[in-house]
């Protein structure tokens, strides 16, 4: 039985470990919070990810890595030396997407639009910056930041010292302000023999910087083609094994690349029940050497998180076709708690379970 | 958050496992076996089902007890005297099940067909039967038997002793032969408040007393009418909470009772991906209080067991949309390793997947 090692135990590696079972993969995964909510299904070590023994207690005893978060320090490399090889995706990926400047240089080398940008390490770099893309920009650290943390829009100069102040002297960005009509997204995965396989585009939106919902397909058939062949060419580029996600804005009808998630991704939460294979299954059956799985979509589907509170998990679930998922964590404020998918073959029918579903709780 | 606690750790517990998570339900496995395969995904206490103690400290610490295998003593009430009311399915439902007689009787009651039987507990009981319901007929113990062990076919008056001797004095029952033309069945899901869902029919082939494949769903409305009926006799007739399955012959066109399980059942499997709820959410649903899921089929599914022997995987998961379902036990001759489904939502498309399944394996 293969066992594939996972940094991070959050929903993502339960997750995951939820499609290994029937694959008959082996899951074990590190995390350094005692309340990692993975453990409700899989093994998962207590530690540090600076803590250098435990770290190679585990990759010894593992016969591939991944992570399900990005936000893991680089030295993880160094501290894994000797492992490296088993790393999917590799450390250029990781190294990349962890880095919105890098990331930025990344799309841009392969002629990717993206809004324009500027590295920022000095507040004269960030004055030059500001004359260059007008404002409102957006003041960025090039690392660490998600779900909206470490973002400062910048709309008139008196924001410019406060914003620089709080960067605190951490490496940052400028990047224009994109006025976009949609954020979408689109799901590839590529195998360790370099087959390749696309998701749908699928169409997002966002709450204080936090995805909301999700909504798949999203029909377009040029922009789809488009989005295909800039994954595909990241895909390439970085010689990726497992799953990459780009979410883009659409502005005008052009795709302009916003960032990568080098792992599966709460947009393709909707492919559980949506697609013929998930997003986790063909992670796992990605860097585990398995054929990919078949993504096409089936039917529509609506995916809403659970956010910071508990919803009438009950009453939810009164809803015919409604699939809940409950992550096993403690609510607090701005965290992801779970989520919801409604699927149907037909839009109307995914219609109406939306009208059920705000008739239950009218905030969605 | 609610824990369910199950008696029994194979297969069939892995999957309520997988199931429950994702509603945020925990599960306790109790089994004698050190390798459980459940253990892949649940805590799985290792202990006798004669273990006083060890199941009173099992049924302490859960909330609500199901089981996924009759093949338990009925002692296991005696024993969880004081936890009976925390039962679904209910003793009754476990009892009648566990017993070939009181099945038909139960069957016989509701006015629901079966093959003609008689109770035998002595070989003058076995003399009279035959002389009744004719040769060939089947005897059978009246407990323990499953995947058609302790099932001895008469064909002439020299099969008798033989068999009466192979029973070593259990009790049993003679059952008249049915030339049935297709094994079909169905199962049926009651909440605790009564609410009934029922998935479709679904034709089953079985090799050597052991199910190879099943085929959902099996599309003829009158007889899908009948078995919904009879079904629902059986449900309300048990007073039943939970999943239930019901086996039948058809012959000549009349569906003619052949057994129930009360669980989740091998010939359910397909409800994975190939309807909208599976049985082990809906049977996780049912007793825990939750509102029934919708069972109806999402296209067409095909599921075949794999028994006694690894197959091919990667071969078999380059079929595009199969779904691949490892259990993670040792092969052993006669032992169901795992399964597999190919879904499709049009007829013409599953026909194409069983085509390249049978170019891999033609076994199937």
């Amino acid at each position: 039985m293969i066992t594939v090692g996972v940094l991070g135990g959050g929903q993502l590696a339960k997750m995951l470990a939820l499609a290994a079972a029937p694959l008959g993969i082996s899951i074990l995964c590190y995390d350094p919070a005692e309340e990692a909510c993975a453990k409700q299904i899989a093994p998962v070590i207590t530690a540090s990810y600076s803590d250098k023994n435990a770290l190679k207690a585990f990759a010894d005893s593992v016969d591939v890595l991944t992570f399900e978060t990005e936000n893991i320090s680089p030295e993880i490399f160094s501290l894994l030396e000797g492992h490296k090889h088993l790393f999917y995706p590799n450390e250029e990926a990781l190294l990349i997407s962890q880095d919105r400047y890098l990331e930025k240089e990344c799309f841009h080398q392969e002629g990717v639009k993206t809004a324009s940008y500027e590295k920022i390490d000095s507040f004269e770099d960030l004055e030059r910056g500001v004359a260059r893309l007008n404002m409102p920009c957006i003041l960025k650290t090039r690392r660490g930041g998600y779900d909206g943390k470490g973002q400062y829009v910048l709309r008139s100069s008196e924001d410019l010292l406060p914003a620089w102040n709080a960067l605190k002297g951490a490496p940052a960005i400028l990047e224009s302000f994109v006025p976009f009509e949609k954020e979408v997204s689109m799901i590839g995965v590529r195998s360790q023999e370099g087959e390749i396989r696309i998701y749908p585009l699928v169409e997002n939106q966002h709450e204080k910087g936090i995805l909301r919902e999700s909504f798949a397909p999203f029909e377009h058939e040029s922009l789809k083609q488009e989005a295909k062949a800039i994954i595909e060419k990241i895909l390439l580029r970085l010689n990726y094994v497992g799953v990459l996600t780009i979410e883009f804005f659409l502005q005008e009808g052009t795709l302009i690349a916003n960032e990568m998630a080098p792992r599966v991704h709460n947009t393709g939460h909707w492919t559980m029940e949506g697609a013929v294979t998930s997003q986790f299954e063909n992670h796992l059956r990605a860097i585990t050497g398995f054929p990919l799985g078949d993504p096409s979509p089936r039917g529509y589907s609506w995916m809403v998180n659970i956010i910071g509170e508990e919803l009438s998990q009950k009453e939810l679930m009164m809803v015919n076709g409604l699939h809940y998922h409950h992550y096993g964590k403690l609510p607090r404020p701005g965290r992801k708690l779970g989520h919801f998918t409604c699927n149907a073959s037909r839009l109307e029918d995914l219609k109406r379970m939306q009208k059920e579903v705000l008739e239950i709780n009218s905030r969605f």
